[in-house]
């Protein structure tokens, strides 16, 4: 698997992510400053205006047929005890969403977001169901406390279905995905991405999960550190650290946000697990981040610190922990709002309204 | 005015706001708890859920005719020069409320949230609009440099107006009511309500408004202590302070929000000159925090500690500081997704969903 890092950065070395052009920004600050309220007064949502201009390279941006992708897989680690819940769980869970009885199904019926569901590897053999995308890569990742959770190959069939799931979405005509996940255990995995691609401490990238108590934190945190300790990897192979700590839904969700980026999308990112995946793709590409929307902090221990560490301002803070995409799908009307003020509000000039006798500070500055 | 606490007290005393009833609150425990997610994994949104269940009495809450009443007025403490905007801009605002084009409009519609305009007492006469309640209380407050901002009469004609609002509101269908404002000078009068009622240190109270720089920030929290200083009251007085201190817009507020709770509503709470109301409303009926759901931590200095004096857990914290009840309009599709979540979501059993191997623990506990 050493190749691995290399190989990839062959083939994804070819991602076009780039910097959006910044030619833009003046205009864009000086019409979100022109609006009919103090400078600044909308925070974040005016920086985030200013972000969806500059990815869309327009002073009247849209959002178009936002989509959610929840990725689904099983994780081998499971049968270590690192959940309360059984592996059966995900299988379960992915019925919820076909049948709409999940909070991912409530919250974005409720924004009208579209919902796709993807098998990219649960240990359970789905029917068709037009909801439903089979993109299984194994029934279930190695167990990786000795062994790579996954094999080369299957990695990068994750990648590349991923890529693949996301250009059909903007080819569909979205140009606003979010991302998001079900798989009993894969706040391990997260936690090994976070551990290493951070070189954080393991404290600092370990949780209770879906609700684990202090013993079987202690327990989740001694089977992390011993699978670390094992492996022996460093920041500088983030794919093979993405193949041995697995998640085929999370190297799935690598692929897809880098396709997604790639063609010029809003990525928004969900909570813990979406957010070690953006990650990796920032390890490989690292102007991903202009795409990026964080849209919360989870109530997941560790969270607050990956954010920090990629200097992330998310936008809710409530305390979710469920996944599923559901904090993306949940912010959703406030990144629509910082696109209608910057289309919809008038301006000083057009309102007649006076403009503040202090000077005027830039937005995002 | 010493007897207008006495007054006051004999008339509001009258309204009848309880806590609601809790007898529902351990089914409604078990509802939460039973949905297919882990126990507490919604964060804030169980604890809202828990809350407009309580209030309603049901099970199954719903959420109904959403209606935001943005009041204005003006400040005869904006001719001491506490603020970077002319006072004219508050009627010019107006206007722009009633041409659809600020912020709140903007917010308003994209949520399906209608909008009552009203002049409590700007300095401008309007005429007839559709969106537009003319309660004018008073050509703007007087300076309450040396001088109560408005008088005993006034000061109880714009809470019977404002309860009076809200009564009719919840006539017409809303069980969901959110609280702006619009006025030049008012974060002086919200400043003064705060530091009196709350008895914390001034500078704790004083913020920037819309803009003001250091020297502004100074000169503001100068004339704020030379005013508070000559009028020398007490939290025992909290109609009084109001009088005083002022603010048409805030005392008609502070009516309608007493007047919402005792017909049952849930009160969507803005940022600091609105949270600044309810502090009022909560001096002279603590039951109502039961009703209030506070929806952001403003950008505005002094909002986080006004909100940790009420212990309230703000649902939004994105450095908004606009007024206009923009907190509470972005907000409500929290409110609701927790109310949908409530409704729409399966439970483990009828998902078919096995649950958490770990004990669980008790929602808002």
């Amino acid at each position: 698997m050493d190749s691995l890092d290399n190989h990839v950065k062959s083939v994804f070395m070819n991602f076009d992510i780039t910097q959006p052009n910044h030619a833009l920004k003046d205009a864009l600050m000086r019409k979100i400053n022109q609006k009919t309220k103090p400078v600044g007064a909308l925070g974040l949502l005016e920086s985030i205006a200013l972000q969806v201009g500059l990815v869309q390279q327009t002073l009247s941006p849209q959002l178009m047929n936002p989509t959610i992708l929840v990725f689904a897989g099983d994780h081998g680690i499971a049968d270590a005890g690192v959940s309360p819940y059984p592996q059966t769980v995900t299988a379960q869970m992915v019925y919820n969403f076909l049948q709409g009885g999940a909070a991912i199904n409530v919250f974005a019926r409720q924004n009208n977001i579209r919902l796709r569901v993807i098998d990219a590897g649960v240990n359970h053999d789905f029917s068709a169901h037009p909801d439903l995308t089979h993109a299984k890569i194994g029934y279930g990742t190695v167990n990786f406390l000795r062994r790579a959770a996954m094999t080369v190959a299957q990695c990068e069939q994750a990648l590349s279905t991923g890529a693949s799931l996301a250009r059909e979405e903007v080819a569909y005509g979205a140009n606003v995905l979010a991302f998001g996940e079900m798989g009993i255990g894969n706040t391990s995995s997260a936690s090994c991405l976070m551990r290493v691609l951070c070189d954080l401490p393991l404290d600092q990238c370990v949780g209770r999960g879906t609700g684990l108590d202090d013993a079987g934190l202690a327990k989740k945190q001694a089977i992390l550190s011993d699978a670390l300790h094992f492996h022996q990897l460093g920041a500088d192979k983030p794919m093979q650290v993405l193949a041995t700590f697995g998640g085929f839904e999370i190297a799935m969700m690598v692929g897809a946000m880098l396709g997604a980026a790639e063609q010029g999308a809003i990525l928004l990112i969900d909570g813990f697990i979406a957010t070690s995946a953006l990650l990796v793709a920032y390890k490989l590409q690292p102007d991903i981040l202009n795409y990026a929307v964080f849209t919360h902090c989870s109530g997941e221990a560790g969270h607050r610190c990956l954010l920090e560490y990629l200097n992330a301002k998310p936008l809710l803070d409530v305390g979710l922990r469920l996944g599923e995409g559901t904090g993306a799908v949940l912010a959703y009307p406030l990144v629509l709002a910082a696109v209608s003020f910057l289309n919809e509000m008038a301006s000083f000039e057009s309102a007649g309204v006076s403009e503040s006798t202090c000077g005027t500070e830039s937005v995002g500055a």
